[in-house]
């Protein structure tokens, strides 16, 4: 089986393993290393509470080259003052000392339960083992993967290949995705690999595009955390010839990193907490680009229409409501709505159509909900997930 | 027993009866009638998508005197479109003709299932009967409120007596509740009574000022939807000299009515769809009134914040990202939170707090969370409820 795991681009090695931070035995801790050093690019979460690593990572970002990445899942280090921020750069001086690099040029991200400070030296020891165990082995970056979740039930792993000028280049990605998850920048985190040559600027432009039109397209809570990270980094060892403007190269390029990221998005809204499936919710004809996206999302993200979905019922009124109530211009009587292919509301009445089919098509594992504003030229898109009985299990039960 | 319901102030008589809307052959369609004429004030729903009856309820409800009120539940007579206007013109002519009164006299509102035509002939046959059963009895006016119910589990009723220049008033309220409700306008259907002499414009100011601090303070599931309606009629004939100014009268008045309202909605977070407890979400220390409430209502409306006091769980972490992604002026190092008078956050610090005593606060049918930004002098307050496994049932299984 071909590695499809983020040590398949060219330059990179991983690993991943359990330091003691989760009481459960499971993989915490992740480690990824490109010896050559790498161009990096990151786009964080835009909560004002911001945890400890994010305010590291944003520091160390800025870093040219980047030379490592650690990740670890079971604790956030968020609301945890300067003792955690003392901790995430201590996470990253141990990295520099055991790779022999400066500290500022390693990445961080934490994820899990917020308040609580840090297990440092379970980390530190956490740290060397996994220094002692990279590899570029498809294992070591399942490990990886694993080693960042939290609720997830399975590792998310995309992965693209392109040729530019009869050169191969790969890009690669994973995620933790789950709960507490809302468009707005990264709202997970993310960790992306290639091999491509790119300018540090051209890498940052398509990076926050890729994630603009992915993660950022999510909802599954409609939550957004404190340390949602999205992070990419670039060896260049695929020896095309360096990405310097915004030709047909960048644009390939461009468009494969976006699909790889929205593949993500698309495996995160499957494993969102508690989900059975997913929806893509689509807004055409607004007025505005951002009344589009403000009422895919405002559809995405309402309890009454996620509990519909769960349920099989096109109950198509709660879509419409949540429409008529997120502030974008409207039109009553101009408004369709379709499930699937089928019409459940036209111009602002309701229509015969075939309960069973609806039902049926809102029932499977993905689908999508259309809206017709019908005023305008506009269209934007939002993934979202059925609300269960299981979320509020995983939810009520996941004590402090 | 006293009479609590909406027949105690004088001057009102009411009835309430199952005429065919709903299948379960519960109550669905409530008269009032006011003989000597009231005057009339109602807020109404700002969803972009509003229901036929809201449409003519907004109308009516200018006219002075105003003599009857009539409700349905069952169907909302929402996204109907000009037939749905016409039967909400029809509800209100078959009132008129009923009680010899002009339809435009007549306000109007209807709540349940969204899209669907209403059973007009159902429902005219039934305002025949309810005309001809319309009483001041104490079992009339709890037939009227139970009438309103959709998902409710009891029928809900608030009064209030003031004495003014030796006048005894008094003032009546019920209203339907249990899911989508979301504070913006009424959030719901309520209908308050009152035999106080009071100005038209007086008694609108005082309406809205009353809502504004209750039911906009009522967020159950942050849905706001298509028919939310809250109208008082004051019939005068408790004989106090009619209040035309702001005077120490009106004040009295105005915190009696708010005092009502308030009531209600505790009641409905109480009885919202699945709840188990409630809660109220207190913000201080704001830089504007704006974000104090924004916060409190963004704390509420988190499904992760709901899940934790479903649980029991004093999760502060969620409580303190709830506030950092609403979009507030903050900062991080000042913020502090409170479950009860326990501190849990302190200055931007995790604090040690009692976990048992927490947990024993939060599980309580009603409890406080205070967060104090502790940059400004503005506070505000919203009322929230628990998110259950049941609202999943019950919102995944209404079905079409």
């Amino acid at each position: 089986m071909p590695n499809r795991t983020i040590t398949a681009p060219n330059g990179f090695v991983a690993a991943g393993l359990h330091c003691g931070v989760k009481q459960s035995g499971k993989p915490d801790l992740a480690l990824l290393y490109c010896p050559t050093g790498a161009k990096a690019a990151a786009v964080f979460t835009t909560n004002a509470i911001e945890a400890a690593p994010v305010t590291v990572c944003r520091e160390h970002s800025r870093s040219d080259p980047v030379y490592a990445a650690v990740i670890n899942s079971g604790n956030a280090n968020a609301c945890t003052g300067n003792k955690g921020l003392a901790a995430a750069k201590i996470m990253c001086g141990k990295v520099g000392k055991e790779l022999q690099i400066d500290a500022e040029k390693v990445l961080i991200a934490s994820t899990g339960i917020i308040g609580h400070q840090l297990p440092i030296t379970k980390i530190t020891a956490g740290i060397a083992t996994a220094a002692g165990s990279l590899s570029d082995s498809q294992t070591a970056g399942l490990n990886f993967a694993k080693a960042m979740m939290t609720t997830d039930t399975r590792a998310k792993q995309a992965i693209e290949t392109i040729n530019i000028a009869r050169k191969t280049i790969t890009i690669a990605a994973t995620a933790k995705g789950a709960g507490m998850i809302g468009p707005n920048m990264a709202t997970t985190i993310c960790m992306v690999t290639t091999d491509a040559a790119i300018s540090r600027p051209l890498l940052s432009k398509a990076f926050k595009n890729a994630i603009g039109v992915s993660l950022n397209h999510l909802t599954i809570d409609g939550h957004q955390s404190t340390n949602d990270t999205a992070m990419i980094l670039a060896s260049g060892l695929a020896e095309n010839k360096t990405i310097m403007k915004q030709d047909a190269a960048y644009q390939k390029f461009s468009a494969a990193l976006s699909d790889v990221c929205g593949d993500l998005a698309k495996q995160m809204a499957l494993d969102a907490e508690g989900a059975t499936r997913m929806f893509k919710v689509v807004v055409k004809g607004a007025a505005r680009k951002d009344d589009a996206f403000k009422a895919a999302r405002a559809i995405a993200d309402y309890d009454l229409v996620k509990c519909a979905v769960h349920g099989g019922d096109p109950n198509w009124g709660r879509i419409v409501v949540a429409v008529g109530s997120c502030g974008v211009t409207l039109d009553p009587a101009k408004l369709s709505c379709k499930i699937g292919d089928l019409f459940v509301f036209r111009n602002g009445k309701p229509t015969h159509f075939d309960a069973k089919a609806a039902s049926k098509i809102i029932s499977q594992k993905k689908h999508t909900i259309t809206v017709d504003l019908n005023i305008g030229k506009y269209q934007d898109f939002c993934y979202g997930c059925d609300l269960s009985r299981e979320y509020v299990h995983i939810n009520a039960d996941y004590h402090t």
